[in-house]
Formats: C-alpha cells, sequence, structure tokens
C-alpha cells in the first residue's frame, strides 16, 4: 500500500466544511471542561451520532454561534502570527516550575495520567483541565479492525537513524487504527466542525506511523548574535556551546505520519499552534527533501522516498522548561523536531547535515544536535551548507562542571532574539567588530581552553563573551536590554568572589534575557555558590525544596537542608556591598551539568501522540 | 612687600605641634555642636585664652583624647585616599535636593546666613550646624591695623582674567587682616591643636588676596571614555558637550593666597578635604606657572610673578547640585578652581590653555570652560599642549533645547569614572574600535547636526554614543554597569514616544551614572515628556515643588499645578506596556538649558573664603 492512494488531499479541510462527512454509528460523546470564552461563558454541547449519521441533539447553553465565530477568528488571528515567534506567543513561564515541571505532572503524582495513553504521556497544562472522557473503542478492536493486532516492539531495530552516543533508537511506531479520526475536539475548529456534523475520513485500513525523540537545550559560551543570510539563518560568527543535561533541560516530541493526516499540525506543550511559519516549513521541507524508503514488511507499511511529500505530519512537543524564559527552548525545540522527523523519515545518519536543517529552525538548535561542548562553525557559502555544527568534546570530556541556572523575575517584556539580532545587524557599529575581528581568536582560544580544562581561560572567554554579547544589544538601535538589575546583582557577586579568590571559580553567561546561567569548575565550588546566591536571593516562601530544581542533592552539598540553614547562612566576607537582601528577585534556581544530544525514545509510553489517533494523548476524540 | 618674607614654610603644620602658638589675647571662644562620632559621643569643649596664653578650662564631657585620636585617625585616612577620588569620597547625595539647594539654603529662607558674611554667603551642609560664633575683632578694627580701612570696590578692573561671554570680571580682593589665624576650628585636626594651645602665626602686617568664580557642568552628547595618558588625561578620541545653565547646576570657588597662609587647604561644600592628590597639585602647578606680576598699589600689594610659588592657597568650592550624583560635578569643580586661580594669579586669558589645565584636574573640566556647545579635540601631542577645548557654538546659537535631567534614585555603590575608564582601555576590545572607528565620523556629524540646528540627527547621534559609551562599560572585565533598571525604562520610554511620532522628540544620554539627561527639541517637548515622566514616576510624597527643581516654570507649561494634577495624567498612548508605576525610582527631577562659561563673581557677598580670616565663612576662628 503506498499512502498516495489513501492519503487525503490537502485541501480536505475546505472540502469537510462543505460536505460535512458522517459521524461514526453509534458513537456518543460530549464535549465539556472547555475553557472559557473571553465572556466567561462556558459550552456543554451534547452531541449523538445516528445510524441516519444526523446530529440529533445539540444543546449549547449559550449563543454557540456567535462562540464559534470567537473561536474562528482567535485561531484565524493564531495563524496570522508570524511563526517565527512560536515560543514567545505562549503563555508567560510561571514564576515557579509548578506547571512547567521538570517531569511530567502525572509523573509526579499532581495530576492523573491522561485516559488514552496505554502507559504514561506528558499533558500540557490544558490538558488537565479536561474531566475524563468517555472512553474510546478499546483499542483491541481497533488493532483487529485492519492491522496487526499487538503494538510495535519498543527498540525494534528497523531505523537506520540512530544518535551517535545513545542506545540504538527503535524504529517509527506503525498501527492501523481502526478508524481514522478528525482533528482533536480541543480546538474551537473543531468545535466549529462539530456544530456542523463534520467528521474525517473514515476510509479504512489506515495508520500511524511514530517516533519520539528528546533534546537538551544549549546555553553558548562563545555567543551567536546577527545573522548575514535571515531566511538561512547564517550567523556571523563562529559559536561555542554546552549541552546541557537533558535531565534538567530538554524538549520532548512525538512526530507522526498517517494517511488520515488532513495537515500537518503541531501541539506545543499542550497547545496547538500554527505551522505555517517560514522556519517551520523549511525544516519540515528539508527533512522531507532527505527522506529515504521505508518499509516494515510485519505491519506492511511501505513509504516510497517521494510519497513522504505526501503525507501530513502531526507534531507534539513538550518542553521540560520554562519555554520563552531566555533558556534556549526554541533551540531545544527545533533541535528536537529535527532530529525525530528524520528519524521517522528514515534520513541518513548525517548529524552535520541535520544540524545544517535544525539551523533553519532555530539557529541555535544546531548545536543542540550534540552534547557536550558544541562549535557552530558560521561557514562560506552562500547556500548555508558548510554552516554546520560540530561536537569539539563529548560531554564526559570535562564531567566536574556544575551548572546552576538563576531564572530571574523580569518585569521587562523582552525583545525577541530573532528582531532583536536583526536590529543589531542593522544598527550596531561594533557588531561587525565583534563578529569579524574579537570571536574568531576567541573561538580558537576557548576550543584550547575545553580542551586543556583550563577554567581560568574558559571562565574569563565566557564573560567577556557574554558581556560583549549584551554590550552589542545596548550599542543598537534601539538598545536592547535583556540584562535587569538582579543579572547585574549576580554578576557583581561572581566578579568579586573570583576576584577575592585570585582566580576565577565560577564563570557566567547571559542569554537573551535575564537569567544567569553559572558555571562552577567543580560541585564544592558550586555548593559555596550556592550559598552565596541564597543568602542574597532567599526563597520567598519557606520551600526549599521547589526554589532549586533539577539535581537537588547540591542543596546538601551546601548543607542547605531548610529555609532555616539559608537564614543562618553568613553573608560572603568578599562582598563589601551593604547587607541587602533581594528576596523575590530570583524566581528558583536550576543545578544542571553537561550533559548528552538528542536520543530516541524507545519507551512507547513516553510518546506525547496516540499511536492509534495521532494527536496528543489525553486529548479525547 | 614680597610675600617670600612673610609666607610661613610648608613644613608650618608639623611645627605647630611641636612648639604650641599661644592664643589670642582676652579671646573666649567655644567649641560645641560638632558633629558626633561613630560611637555617638558630642562634644563640648570649653577654651579660654588668658594673659599668660595658657589653657585654664578644658572641661570635655567625654573622652577627649580618645575622641581626639579618633578625628585624627580619621584625617589620616583620608589624606591616605587617592584625591582623583576627591568627588567619590564625599557623603551620598540625598535622595531629595533639600542639603544640596539649587540656592544657598539661606537664600532661600531656610536657614539664617552664616554669621560671618558682609551679606550672603554659601555655607556647606556642615556649616549649619554650628551655633552662632563669638564675634571675631571688628572689620574695621582689623582692616586699620595694616591695610587700607576699606574693602575693595567690587568690579574693580585690575585683573587681566576676564570670561570672555561673562561682564568684565573684577579684580581679586585684598585686606590686611589683623591677626592671622590657625586653620578651622571645625576639623579634628583643629580640635587637637586647640587641646595643645596652638595658634597660627601672629606676624602683623599679612593680608588676604582672594577672587570668586563660578562655572557650569556640561554633559556629554559624544562621549569621552578611555585615556591615552594617565598623568595629563588625554583622551582616546574627540569629545563634544553641551554646557548647563550655572544657574541650575554649577560650581562656585573662591580662592585665596595670604602669607599667613601656613598650607594649600580646600574645602568643598563645607568640608576640609586634602589637597596632595596629582590632580589638584597639576592644576596648582600649571596655574602658578603661568602667573604673572600682580600689583594694587593702592593696598599696597605687590606680588611678582616667581612668588606666586611661594604664597600658599586657601580654596572653597561649592556646587548647587549634588556631588558625585553622575552630573559632572568634577567637571565644574575643576573648571571653576582652574578658572578663578587663573583670575586671581593674574593668567594670561587664553581660554585653550585653561581648557588644558582643568583637563588635568578632571578630563571633562576642560569642556566646562566655555558655554554652549563644546569640543574637546583629543590632541596628537605627547605632552597634551594641544588636547583643549574649543567653543562650537555659544548657547544663544541653539536657544529652543530644554533639558531635564531625572535624578536617579541607585542602591549600587558606582564605579567611579576614573577607575572604570582605566579598566576600559585595558580590557574592553571594543574600546579602540570606537575611539578609532566610530566617534571621529560621529564627531564630524554632531558638529554638523549643531551647526544646522538639525535636532533629528543630533537626537540620533546623542542616544547612540550614549548606548555606545555604556556599551564599552559593559564590554570591559569586570563589566561596569551605570545605568539601572530605572535608566533603561527611561530609555524605553523616550525610545517608543520618538518612534511614534515618527522622528526625535527627545535625545537622552547617560554619564557614569544612572542619571538620565534628557535633551528635548523645544519647550512644548519638554512639557510633554515632563507629563509622561510624572506618569510613570510620580514623586513619593505630595510635595511637587520640591520634586522638580530648576526651572520650576516647567510644571505650569505642562499644566501640573498640584499632586492631582499628576495623578491624573494619562498613560502614554504609545506606551504598550503594562500599567506600572515606579513610585520612588526617580529622586527627583531638574529642569534647565543650555548655558554660559565660566564667570568671576563680582559681589564678594558671594564669595566662600572670609576676607579677613582666609577661611570658610561660618568657619569660627
Amino acid at each position: 500500500m503506498t499512502p498516495s492512494a489513501t492519503a487525503p488531499a490537502r485541501t480536505g479541510r475546505a472540502r469537510r466544511r462543505r460536505a460535512p462527512a458522517p459521524a461514526p454509528v453509534g458513537v456518543g460523546w460530549s464535549v465539556s471542561g472547555l475553557p472559557s470564552t473571553p465572556d466567561g461563558i462556558s459550552f456543554t454541547v451534547r452531541v449523538r451520532g445516528h445510524l441516519d449519521r444526523r446530529i440529533r441533539t445539540l444543546r449549547p447553553r449559550c449563543d454557540l454561534a456567535a462562540s464559534c465565530r470567537h473561536q474562528q477568528e482567535k485561531k484565524r488571528k493564531e495563524k496570522d502570527k508570524p511563526l517565527t515567534k512560536w515560543a514567545a506567543s505562549l503563555p508567560s513561564p510561571p514564576s515557579r516550575p509548578t506547571l512547567y515541571s521538570l517531569k511530567p505532572l502525572h509523573q509526579q503524582g499532581k495530576a492523573a495520567p491522561p485516559p488514552f495513553s496505554a502507559g504514561s504521556s506528558v499533558p500540557g497544562p490544558l490538558l488537565r483541565r479536561l474531566p475524563p472522557p468517555c472512553r474510546p473503542r478499546s483499542r483491541s478492536a481497533a488493532s483487529s479492525a485492519a492491522a496487526p493486532a499487538s503494538a510495535p516492539p519498543a527498540g525494534c531495530p528497523v531505523s537506520s537513524f540512530a544518535p551517535r552516543c545513545a542506545a540504538r533508537a527503535p524504529a517509527p511506531a506503525a498501527f492501523r487504527p481502526p478508524r481514522a479520526k478528525g482533528p482533536s475536539p480541543i480546538s474551537g475548529e473543531t468545535l466549529a466542525a462539530v456544530g456542523e456534523g463534520t467528521m474525517a475520513s473514515e476510509a479504512e485500513g489506515q495508520w500511524v506511523l511514530m517516533a519520539t525523540g528528546r533534546s537538551p537545550t544549549n546555553i553558548a559560551v562563545i555567543k551567536y548574535w546577527g545573522k548575514r543570510d535571515e531566511a538561512l539563518i547564517l550567523p556571523v560568527n563562529d559559536s561555542i556551546s554546552v549541552t546541557l543535561d537533558p535531565d534538567h533541560l530538554s524538549a520532548t516530541t512525538t512526530v507522526a505520519v498517517s494517511p488520515s493526516f488532513s495537515a500537518d499540525r503541531m501541539w506545543l506543550n499542550g497547545k496547538e499552534i500554527s505551522l505555517s511559519g517560514g522556519r517551520f516549513q523549511s525544516c519540515l521541507r528539508e527533512i522531507r527533501k532527505r527522506a529515504r524508503d521505508f518499509e516494515d514488511e510485519k505491519k506492511g507499511i511501505k513509504i516510497k522516498k517521494e510519497d513522504w511529500e505526501k503525507l501530513h505530519v502531526h507534531i507534539a512537543s513538550y518542553n521540560n522548561f520554562p519555554t520563552a524564559a531566555g533558556l534556549a527552548s526554541s533551540a531545544a525545540g527545533f533541535a528536537c523536531l529535527v532530529f525525530t522527523l528524520g528519524k521517522l523519515m528514515n534520513v541518513k545518519e548525517d548529524y552535520g547535515e541535520l544540524s545544517s536543517i535544525a539551523r533553519q529552525g532555530s539557529g541555535s538548535a544546531c548545536r543542540s544536535i550534540y552534547g557536550g561542548f558544541v562549535k557552530w562553525c558560521m561557514g562560506k557559502k552562500d547556500d548555508g551548507s558548510d554552516s554546520i555544527a560540530v561536537q569539539l568534546a563529548d560531554e564526559a570530556h570535562w564531567k566536574d562542571l556544575v551548572i546552576i541556572i538563576a531564572v530571574v523575575s523580569s518585569k521587562q517584556k523582552e525583545t525577541s532574539s530573532t528582531s532583536g539580532m536583526r536590529d543589531s545587524v542593522e544598527t550596531s557599529p561594533l557588531l561587525q567588530y565583534r563578529a569579524q575581528t574579537v570571536v574568531p581568536s576567541r573561538v580558537l582560544k576557548m576550543e584550547e581552553a575545553i580542551k586543556n580544562h583550563d577554567f581560568e581561560s574558559f571562565a574569563k572567554l565566557t564573560c567577556a563573551d557574554s558581556n560583549q554579547f549584551h554590550a552589542v544589544c545596548l550599542d543598537t538601535s534601539p538598545p536592547i536590554f535583556y540584562m535587569n538589575d538582579t543579572s547585574h546583582r549576580i554578576i557583581g557577586l561572581v566578579e568579586k568572589w573570583n576576584h577575592s579568590e585570585g582566580c576565577p571559580q565560577v564563570a557566567y553567561t547571559f542569554d537573551a534575557g535575564p537569567n544567569a546561567v553559572l558555571i562552577a569548575w567543580d560541585r564544592k565550588t558550586a555548593a559555596l555558590l550556592l550559598q552565596k546566591l541564597l543568602y542574597y536571593f532567599p526563597p520567598q516562601d519557606k520551600d526549599l525544596s521547589s526554589y532549586l530544581v533539577g539535581d537537588k542533592s547540591i542543596l546538601s552539598d551546601a548543607g542547605l537542608h531548610s529555609i532555616e540553614d539559608v537564614e543562618a547562612l553568613p553573608a560572603p566576607p568578599e562582598m563589601k556591598m551593604h547587607d541587602q537582601k533581594f528576596k523575590g528577585d530570583v524566581s528558583y534556581f536550576i543545578c544542571s551539568r553537561l550533559g548528552a544530544g538528542p536520543k530516541a525514545v524507545a519507551d512507547e509510553s513516553q510518546a506525547l501522540l496516540d499511536s492509534v489517533t495521532g494527536i496528543p494523548k489525553g486529548v479525547r476524540l
């Protein structure tokens, strides 16, 4: 079977509106608990499909038509947004990592696991509002309809695409769902469709092919700021980063294809976002271009190279850390998207090429394709084919380093890095000098420092380059301020300590936001650093445990077992400043370390899309 | 009479300690109300001199010896301080301009005029704490002793040194005091001396020759940051400034010489400071080198060129605005010192040369030698003789400009500009590029903009150069942060307004501190700017009048007659930020305009030194 025969035309959605598809026989389901509209009205819609496939009951508690129009309008506006701002368009991160916990909430025992998953899944905040839905038809029934009865074994070695440093990656998982379902009923558009009694194709014999991956975020120690090509995202200088441990900061993405999918769709942290932006389209186009033949004889799925173009994808992505908080969420996100799509579409395992594709999603994403220390070579070619990332050393090369991130509370609305660096290129006289004269020698020195575990040089270069990047931001018209008074205070603390010790203990670096990323040269230093930080930035409430996330064991190393221990901390002797404390100026801390590159996730229970429906787990049909 | 015969040796102070001079016959005086020592103890010392010139009554209310030791220790520490930091060593400015009012307090009716002045004088805050002192011997008696009976007429055209734009300067005033007095009893050292019964020389036939001047401060619109010669203060690039109206921001300085002075001494804002620093010594040396013969036949004073070297000077200086608050107080101070010394010592009226001397006190001081728009040409010679200031246009050239200064509250201790720029030169890779490549073209463009009243170019260059200066500070290791979140907010406000109008309405510039200097292109714009500023930064209390000082009439122009008017201000429509206000983040505003250069002060009542004793008015003998 080739998908070309069964894949719905790309105009499927329009067609659906003209000629509503019949509702499935005998399906009774309800949609409730939807988020309120801006005027504060909730819907309760009950729809029953019958043999004659007409809607028999539709009982809006309010003016449903008007509400649908509102939802459609909202949807339209969201589509019109430039997609390069996908991260920025999301809700602000919470001041504490409650919503964006480092594990999916249900794994923390804070929410019930979503009902559709075979095991656990990773619902976004929105999903959690849904009440337990009606059960869909059982998986066994669904499976028996047209596909192999059992789910594919995890870790099946079909794919040729697996990370170097990771365990052998599992093949994409394929199922034959009983019937292809329409789009998730959670969106306003679907609600409208329901209102019209519309359903998606019912064609028998369809399947969902799926892959899941996890990619780390990275923090540049020699900064990338400024593009020489906006469309291809080609930088004006090389940059070097450290990859953070994905256990603490990473994106998990599940991608799926199915002939039943009527459009490319994406959900980020449980919320559907538009995929129409140039950056997503670039990544999808480039991966599809490199897709290769795929066959799973056992499951009777065969996709030819040229057919990938015709299959729509569903993408679900989830960050285990705050999105758009200046922690390179888009780097992890795009790296994961490209890595996982590559795996799904059986793309040749060429990390350089993958990094080049990820670069077109978000420049710094190319560096998240590897673990450890990574260099993004700016390249010289006009087509950007030589603008790729390479690994300088893996995460085992310099194991001592400990990373503490201070997530700083910010009242200011920040300039997106995309528009910020465009403005810098256009208006900062210092940027070109930095890119052409300062950075090249710094990159060489940094490579040497990393190679030789020379922390003094590493720290000096890291701090100087962070400061110079922010200097260029300030030299932009209008000037860009990413750091605030709290950032300055943290720098002051580190500089004074380093100065008093005679050699650097800690390096600091700040991306396009006020958060401080502090790299301590060993665990003991990190524990001392934490003491100093908590002295000036104590938690607002008594809950020390939620004030430091990630590797919490650093608290014990610092002798901080309770809030009383924090209160008893002595003032750092090297700080001659008045004894002022700044409670509330830091939202929380993350303790992390260097980490590995992207990995395929074999455990199907970790997939974010339902293997039967191809929509995010926990979203009811 | 030549002073060489009567001037005390420079080791006079040391000699005084070894052999206490007798107290004057019949003088009964008390010292009280001195500032408390750190341990909270006040002194009341009563000393009576008798015919036998021994102390008869000394009744300390506490351990006077210990207190004296404390005072001596304090004094010693102050001496050890490098004098280049003279401004920084002063007490922090108040959050409101109560102490440092724009007029001497007694002229505002807030304090009684100091007792020693013939008319009014300009006491520092410390002086006001003193109770009315005992009267010295009457002036008529003093005058009759050895000098002409009457004070010299104000405006006497003896001096060849007068400002170009100013009224013809008065000659130095000369008197023959009855007896030369010892140092001011207000200092701890004097207290110690009193304890030992020490007094200064009593030689008859001495006189005090005096001159007073007033110099404006200036704000650079193309910034000076970085020296190519630390000792001569030679800059790495040209700079351009605007001179502010001395009615609002200026230094007033009185300098005096007398054969009775035993050492060079200086009082800043009423507090004695050391003159031993290299910068003061450079200015004194260079002015003395250029001193010329002086003769006042009427008063019988004749000073030969070579004799100026042998005469000690007393200097009293007073700023009518906060010292060390990032408002270029040292620029006004050194310009005034050099200008007034030049006047006193009959130095040839060569403004370029004077600016070159003032430069050696504080780089930017050279620009305060002129009014209006001033350029400091960096020069090329190693001896710095061509590193002088020139006037581009006087203050009448562009009268429309209105200057509003936001004095921003700062919790941070700031880096002095001297050490800051040294660090920048040593560590910032961007500084040399700025100095050699960016600034030269900006200077040319700025000169054109000023010449053509081209506000758009003027504003864009001013803002860009301020930001670039701060960018270089940030590029320094360790980084220097002069601006804080409030500074950033003010920039955001101006940038958004300028953007919404399509062309600049206001230029902003920040010196080595968080205070914003805002230049509006006319009075109407300034009134609108004030409305926007007061919307976001309302006064903390109900007193609007003390929240805006300088040219208060701008309040009426902005329709702000009371605090209720401020509270009723609408949010600036161009600001899409949330409606947050920042009460308390600005200490107060100053409204000013462009102003003239230094002027000699003819009115002897404005002199800061007593014409009889040569010590600050209001300080008792």
